[in-house]
């Protein structure tokens, strides 16, 4: 398989489960499908429509691409209407859009620090690219239906996007193979996102001072 | 009347009436006259401003033409100052909004498929960029006085735009003229949201299940 | 000290005090430290970054100058851990965000119009590049923690980054050297804000009319 087809595929996933728990989360809001196609798309097309606007990389990739939105549209309406299955109540479906946020999480670091990478950005500046591109989407989704965004409130997220992208940056500058060295880097930040969802893996705050 | 000038007078439009909703908006808010401003010339400028970012046409197109600047603050004023004039209540002031509301989607959903369409877009895209621009001035302006988007809460809202891109895209590729395409889209589209309003037309949705 | 010495100066001190002010409102929210990273880069590199976008300067400023992170980063550390140390309570800390943000917002007006007039803007143009530089970074913030924002609760708060940003065009205008009116009308835009914060001064506005 061609390092090019590797992240296509990555990126055509992370669209997919990004969409998917846009439409999932239009469904506990109650909103029509065309609403949940709406929060969809942007979840799944927002962290690389960010992307490219700051790397200059316009106009952005969808464009010239109608394939994204379909992917896009597609997961939103199978998580809109995928929710009504998981009869077993909150917990599964709740569940459900947090695996598919941490896939699309996952992937998109890698990609945004990739991109980052391509316009010779410094790494710091590819690793912060990488955290936008994975986090900007599901902040959209969630600022769409007045939610707080995942982002501020689960505290080891950005943070498993942060190593993802760093993961992939070190493999790179180590020259290691970039197909790889992404599939192993998006493996990582989806075990760090996983293991703080299972064992409710936290940061240390400062208490509530206001 | 030329095509440029018939695109040239319908931008316009669009700019002043949601720049209009913008104003009325921050009067039922409390906000103070600059706060109008603000609020107005997001709503009036926030979708051809998002469809020139992702499109790659930069700088935006205000700024290089002041004029729209002066419409939209125009139109923000207008619609803070003539709310105190309707004075029979909260439902004349709500309907005044969602008209003005109306007139803007209806001419941007337009213009964004046709800013898609000429930079060589696929026809899908150059409907999502029309669906786009005429939601995101709407989209900026309520979540920048905290309501829940119409776009969100308005089931024929979103679909409205997207009936009159699709169908502008239409009669270009059936080699209609393209100002009377333009004029004859944007009506289809107001008809369609102005039916939404008036007879209460709902899509179907799944129930709230969480 | 060189003119371009004085805004690398002053933009940087914009990027830290919102970094700043980003930071201690994280605190507030009982974020964890990478949130108040995240909220912090968001607040003091925001406006530059839709500066930039929207004047077609791509990639964005901060792509090619890793600087400006590790400044942001800093800034929001020093304003969430510092939040701790005022112990004064309350409206310490509330007054110390709300003097850090009238710093950023006096800087950054400057450097906004500066830009805007750099591509060769109208002058109007260059007023509004001016103020939504400086009023984006703040706006982001507060709508990532979900507040009511401040551009659009306090009533002398935009009208001050117009008032620096026509300054400083004005003074251009008048053949004054640059980094002297840079300066100038960045202190003029403070002292206006400060003296609205310190004696409450308002604009006129029509009644809640809703």
């Amino acid at each position: 398989m061609s390092v090019a087809l590797v992240f296509q595929l990555l990126d055509y996933a992370g669209v997919f489960f990004f969409a998917f728990s846009g439409g999932m989360i239009a469904a506990r809001k109650s909103l029509d499908p065309f609403g949940a196609a709406i929060v969809g798309a942007a979840a799944g097309m927002g962290g690389g429509t960010l992307r490219d606007i700051l790397l200059g990389q316009l106009p952005v990739y969808w464009v010239d691409a109608p394939e994204y939105l379909a992917i896009a549209v597609a997961g939103a309406l199978t998580g809109y209407y995928g929710s009504t299955l998981l009869s077993t109540g909150t917990g599964a479906r709740r569940a459900a859009l947090a695996w598919a946020d941490a896939v699309g999480l996952s992937v998109f670091c890698v990609l945004g620090a990739q991109a980052g990478l391509a316009v010779g950005a410094h790494w710091a500046i590819a690793i912060l690219t990488g955290v936008m591109t994975a986090a900007f989407g599901g902040l959209v989704r969630d600022v769409l239906v007045n939610d707080v965004p995942l982002v501020l409130r689960e505290e080891i997220y950005a943070l498993a996007a942060l190593a993802g992208a760093a993961a992939y940056v070190a493999a790179l500058a180590l020259a290691l193979p970039a197909g790889a060295s992404a599939v192993g880097a998006a493996l990582l930040a989806f075990a760090i996102r996983a293991a703080a969802m299972r064992f409710g893996w936290t940061l240390p705050s400062i208490g509530r001072i206001d």
